[in-house]
């Protein structure tokens, strides 16, 4: 009341201070600030503040009523890996990338090969017609060879990875980072052998040269194919093999430390989250899910979608923006664009495109765009690229829980009905049409797909297996 | 996938296609875009959409397990009120007004009185000191009656109510109704009694009439003092009496009707939370007070206060936007500024200034003005002001629920320091301290003042009758 409004009170002069009582406080017609004749509609900021300080009350409150229940979970030496384990996964990870170094040595000889087709016909005779007829003859010939020495030189790393996790390392999280890694290096190892098949292509034929890229020009083929290249395509954060990327300056240590440190924080933060607040709701999920009491399991899923949320989003920012950010500022890699904006999602079909970039560069160049060229519909492209990505969910997923369910396939298979379905709400007129998209894409990924996923292969690992921690068994 | 953008694959032309495999995805250098080297700041409009349906979530899950926990515990034939109650409460509605109709009495004596004093001043010989002298001498001894008469009748009024609210009803809802009529009767009265007090000083001395508000022109004292013009006052949903009002041009019956029905909907609303939410949590609540288990008193608050929030919301919705717009529309009453986006307070004090206009307009104009007016420091008016309120408060709280614990009280008083302290941050330059402001408004009023109000009236309710519900007796 400090600084009162004075607008209708009488002006302050000899004797009109004992009117005070008189003033007239309703001086002229006025609407209230919500109604609809309301000329000016009220901003609502308050309540955006309103609804964080709820959120951070309501988080709060069930982080004191789960102390309360459970106490402290968190216990350093109760992870129960055994030591095999750690010794197949050490053998793994440095057997994996053994893997690019053959594709590398098929790379060199496929090379070496155009090289001497191209150094052959410029020694015989000029004749274009049978010129253009060997090339090519000699180019399909060689790629059929090539292609089946890196597939099978790939798919082996990946299959054998596939077989160690599954049936001899026993810790989910072991597994997944070794499944990881052997997933990202099978990738690039395809992108590696596409990309230098079309370049090898365009290398026998120069005169449809000009759709090379530009920035391609300061390495052509066959100069690129070098132990180096081949190194830096390794620890570059893409899974899209350029000859030539984009190269920052110089290495800023500072920014590499900052980003450690952030991985760092939110990686304790994860853990401490997931020990103290996952498991428990987990665990207390698996009575309903074998009862089938399908109230129980909504309500347990509420509950879940919240943790599981705050999990995924430290996460996503751990891998996308901490971890990729410090190994492309260590490799001076210049495109930083891993991810866009995906929370602002209006369709399900914007978050698929922007949410992992790395992944979907592959997806877009090495299996959409080629069917499409190849004279496919954009729709079965579409449905491609997700069956692979299905697979690989699966594999992801499935291979360390020891639990092949198919949920991560059916999970990515589900989309593309959603996309077809949201696609339209993206190009609705006014912002209506792109809030409701975006609350579609919201509630099918965190309040469905992220917890009820893993519900699933939480329970499944469970059912065959009891817990991890050493706390449950005892 | 449907749409993907082209923009890195090469133009369709008569051979490119083949050459998708070396599509430049990574063209120059670029950030990722919530890094603080970032030209362009994302929009995150995305993560509000995530709040509100985050909320929404939580809040139907704690719907969800409310259920689980106790079922239905709505039940129309389970309150326990008693037929005295409804009885004496139908009495004090009728006699209540009454008390409109005595000062109107004394009013229309005063009226009288002041017209007698004109005429014979008129009459006798014309002497403007003696005159001066007369009138003023005149005045004063009249007034003192008047107050007397006025304080005697209103405040009556108010003892004989309070006497029987506390000792005769026992239904806190009907002791509350009573109570609060009687409240407003008396402040109609006290308005009308210094509003007309005022205006008959200005007739008396017309050289300074410069400063009764233009509006009353319309309506110049004595002619104000009808009894039809008195009950319009009764009725119109304002508590500062003003001889002439805006008035609305015609009576929309449509718009009535549609506030009428959002109010009705909104009560329903706030019957079922507080049965089947509030409740609950109330009474579990009674052990951790009674142990004084600190922890387990702030969980409890924290879960009180998003329900208490959300009832209060849609009484305030309720009353100050449906029941005064219906009211406001069917006496043709014109301003209907009854609050002002209260939700945005930057400051405790904006936040008291805005809610709830009717009794600022009376505090203002009969309360702080008046003493600023006889040169009171601004902040002893407000203290003062707050020292009325809070005893309003305590009267309105403490005698419906028999229990005068003085908590409404200092709840009021203390508003002082906060009005004092964040009255700063609206000032600041910049947004951060309005928010920073309104975070710690919305903090001490919906997580400490109302939740811990309702719980500690709650508390001693439980602790002098047991419940109110047969159910729970049962």
């Amino acid at each position: 009341m400090e600084n009162l409004p004075h607008e209708h009170a009488p002006a302050k002069g000899k004797t009109p201070v004992k009117y005070t009582h008189v003033a007239a406080v309703h001086p002229r017609q006025r609407t209230s600030c919500l109604s609809h004749d309301s000329e000016h509609s009220p901003s609502f900021l308050g309540f955006r503040n309103l609804m964080v300080i709820v959120l951070v009350v309501m988080n709060l409150r069930l982080v004191v009523e789960n102390f309360m229940k459970y106490g402290v979970l968190i216990c350093i030496g109760c992870h129960d890996y055994r030591r095999i384990d750690l010794i197949l996964s050490t053998v793994l990870y440095a057997l994996v990338p053994c893997h690019l170094f053959v594709a590398y040595i098929i790379e060199l000889g496929a090379a070496q090969h155009a090289k001497g087709v191209l150094g052959r016909l410029k020694r015989s005779d000029y004749d274009p017609n049978h010129d253009l007829f060997e090339k090519s003859r000699s180019f399909q010939a060689t790629w059929y060879t090539i292609a089946w020495a890196h597939g099978i030189n790939a798919t082996f790393c990946l299959l054998v990875t596939t077989y160690v996790v599954y049936h001899h390392i026993h810790h989910p999280m072991i597994g997944s980072i070794c499944q990881v890694h052997a997933i990202i290096v099978w990738l690039k190892n395809c992108s590696y052998a596409f990309t230098n098949r079309d370049l090898r292509h365009a290398y026998l034929n120069p005169s449809s040269a000009t759709t090379i890229p530009e920035i391609y020009s300061q390495c052509p083929y066959p100069r690129n194919v070098t132990i180096s290249n081949l190194a830096y395509f390794w620890w570059a954060p893409t899974l899209v093999y350029q000859p030539v990327y984009p190269r920052s300056p110089s290495i800023r240590w500072l920014f590499v430390a900052k980003r450690l440190a952030e991985c760092f924080a939110l990686s304790m933060f994860i853990w401490l989250a997931s020990a103290q607040y996952a498991a428990p709701v987990l665990r207390n999920s698996l009575d309903k899910i074998k009862t089938l009491d399908v109230a129980s399991i909504i309500e347990r899923l509420m509950k879940l979608s919240t943790i599981s949320l705050i999990i995924w989003l430290a996460g996503f920012f751990a891998v996308f923006q901490s971890v990729l950010n410090a190994l492309a500022e260590l490799m001076r890699f210049g495109d930083r664009e891993f991810y866009t904006d995906w929370w602002n999602s209006p369709s399900v079909g914007t978050y698929w495109r922007t949410w992992n970039k790395p992944v979907y560069h592959f997806m877009r160049r090495h299996i959409y765009s080629p069917l499409v060229g190849r004279g496919f519909s954009s729709g079965f492209a579409s449905t491609m690229v997700f069956v692979f990505s299905g697979l690989l969910h699966e594999l992801l997923v499935g291979i360390p829980t020891h639990n092949i369910l198919g949920v991560a396939f059916v999970g990515m298979m589900v989309q593309l009905p959603m996309i077809y379905f949201t696609a339209p709400l993206e190009k609705m007129q006014g912002i209506n049409g792109r809030v409701v998209g975006n609350c579609i894409f919201w509630i099918s990924f965190c309040l469905v797909g992220q917890p009820l996923a893993a519900l699933m292969y939480f329970f499944a690992w469970q059912a065959k297996y009891g817990s991890v921690s050493r706390l449950e068994k005892g």
